[in-house]
């Protein structure tokens, strides 16, 4: 099925090379193990609290969150745990607390919170985008209905408000106000996300890539920018702190998307799960195809021909398609985006002053989700 | 399609005379000129507010939103609020405040807030539930797809706890805490309500009165008692008294929900915009049929044979069922049942000190519900 001689490693480790991809060296093994110790430690930290909200559920909806944290199969059986989310924003939320010098479970009711905000909002798009696989395996819509997995979405959410506002301190109505505000901006993304999807390849309808930009920037940006803010306002950080620590996360969810989109074209099918140039035969508007069909010229025109058609695309009608993109600069473009809102991630971290060790760890996370192969 | 001869006023206002119907008289009239004046009152207050939340959503979330309240139809065009509620949540909030002695713009955030939830609740129940039609007209995911539906509703969602967050004032914290409370309620009372509705007629599975009613509070009551504990609580009122109207409210809910049984098996058509026998045409598991069925003899053996044939009950069917279920007192029992749960109101409310004037529109607003016709 897979015509592996057109897959690239999909390692944006060449974001340094600007498009050139580097061999997965000792350096980016490195930085992967510590990341991984890092995602690891904050996931262990964050799980007895995670459950015990879980637990509070109705059993019912308790087994699809459960299903979809991939703690279970379908039926309640324990899985074992290969489909667990990286838990990013839960990381970056107990980083961001120590970051402001507090001990790390002063975040954990945030960290609780954004992953169970996650886990609701992974479950209601599956919905609306009509997509029946995640991480491999039928997503919790296909596997319990459509009424059960709204449901269970709902519950999840109402959850994540639940525990933010039972934590206790005199910041919990400021904590409860932003994750709110974060909740509505994730409506208003994946209300851009849907429309986006549904307008012209080309033409004055067409959408341009900064109109792509702020959707990403709500639809994945907003959660992880409150990751990081609640993390830094239940540790204490001041206001200033705060509101850089929600810029860097909402830079990072673009440049996050920026990473997605490009593994969505050229990831390892045997990494990402996903079949080769899945966004392309699913004809996803991304921002590598988005950007190729910006430029003007012959090449730019012969995609939008393959894309507009309405015959479904096969190997080798995808594989051109990438090769247009990449031609048309699409891809190019696609690197330098994950890169300048990285870069710009950086800034906003180190105009506050934060705990080194912390700071040096969320570093870390930041070089590993960019170089990231799934 | 109707048989009118069959159809009962559908006026509880028999509950007096423990079942019997009595005529809508000229009290009735003025007790229900009354509380439609306590609720338009209500309305009026806290729609500007109403309609600027509405205003901060994505515009096409807010024209579902707008399309669900009535107050505009498919394409934005503005509606002659002929299909708009009633507004009961919000009047409660305000009456509440009221009650507590504080001026009633108090409570609009409250207000506000729980008619976001009941809006979003309304949509989400009708994907769930698969139903089409709401107050005579397309419900909203019939009308916009479901994705959209869900889409909107979660930002409505979103938009009551931001709205009740943003509220001044040293109480948001308990106020957004008991918001979050009722959101997980009602999460769990729809999921009740969705494994009561495929469990069997009859036998060891059946579903017992208790149970439903257990069901109704959460799904029902847990909304109306927020609304009536936000409202004492912006209002000031100390934690007794608070906790006085939550109960009150419950008890209401249940009240409400087996009015709303009575409505959906004997309400007039004409009103109800419902066919004749509704309930029973689509087998719905409701107060009067599970009284009927509880009682073991030849009667309700025969309502459980109708009920369990795989046959669309047509108008004889319908008529049969529904003979069955007064001859085996179901009928009798929900208005027992409505009338113990509004006297159990009304005592948590006598168990408050409450300021005289509110606290008789708040009777009114109870005796209407109770005699509502739809």
């Amino acid at each position: 099925m897979t015509s592996r001689t057109t897959v690239r490693t999909g390692l944006p480790s060449g974001l340094a090379a600007h498009g050139k991809v580097t061999p997965p060296g000792t350096g980016s093994r490195e930085s992967a193990d510590g990341a991984h110790r890092v995602l690891a430690r904050c996931r262990d930290l964050v799980r007895p609290s995670l459950a015990a909200a879980i637990g509070r559920l109705h059993p019912w909806q308790g087994e699809m969150a459960a299903f979809s944290l991939g703690w279970c199969e379908v039926g309640g059986a324990p899985s074992d745990g290969s489909r667990e989310g990286k838990g990013v924003r839960q990381a970056l939320a107990v980083l961001c607390a120590e970051a402001a010098g507090a001990p790390p479970d002063s975040a954990v009711a945030a960290a609780v919170a954004v992953e169970l905000v996650h886990t609701f909002s992974l479950l209601h798009d599956d919905i609306m985008d009509g997509d029946g696989t995640r991480r491999q395996r039928e997503t919790v819509w296909k596997a319990y209905g459509t009424g059960p997995a709204v449901l269970a979405g709902d519950a999840l959410l109402a959850l994540a408000v639940q525990t933010l506002a039972e934590a206790p301190g005199p910041l919990t109505a400021v904590a409860v106000g932003r994750l709110s505000e974060t909740l509505s901006g994730l409506a208003r993304g994946q209300a851009e996300d849907l429309l986006l999807a549904a307008r012209p390849w080309t033409g004055p309808g067409a959408v341009r890539t900064d109109e792509y930009r702020a959707m990403a920037e709500l639809k994945t940006g907003t959660l992880l920018g409150c990751a990081a803010a609640l993390g830094g306002l239940l540790g204490g950080a001041p206001e200033p702190v705060v509101a850089a620590l929600d810029r860097a996360g909402r830079h990072l969810g673009v440049a996050f998307q920026a990473v997605d989109d490009l593994l969505g074209i050229w990831g390892d099918p045997a990494v990402t799960g996903k079949p080769v140039h899945s966004d392309l035969r699913e004809r996803k508007k991304t921002y590598p195809v988005l950007a190729a069909l910006g430029r003007d010229d012959r090449r730019s025109a012969e995609l939008a021909g393959i894309l507009d058609s309405p015959v479904p695309l096969d190997e080798a009608g995808a594989l051109r398609a990438a090769a247009l993109v990449e031609a048309c600069g699409g891809r190019d473009a696609t690197l330098e985006e994950a890169r300048h809102h990285l870069d710009a991630a950086r800034v906003c971290l180190r105009s506050a002053s934060l705990a080194p060790r912390a700071a040096g760890e969320i570093e870390v996370l930041l070089g590993f989700l960019l170089r990231r192969r799934m």
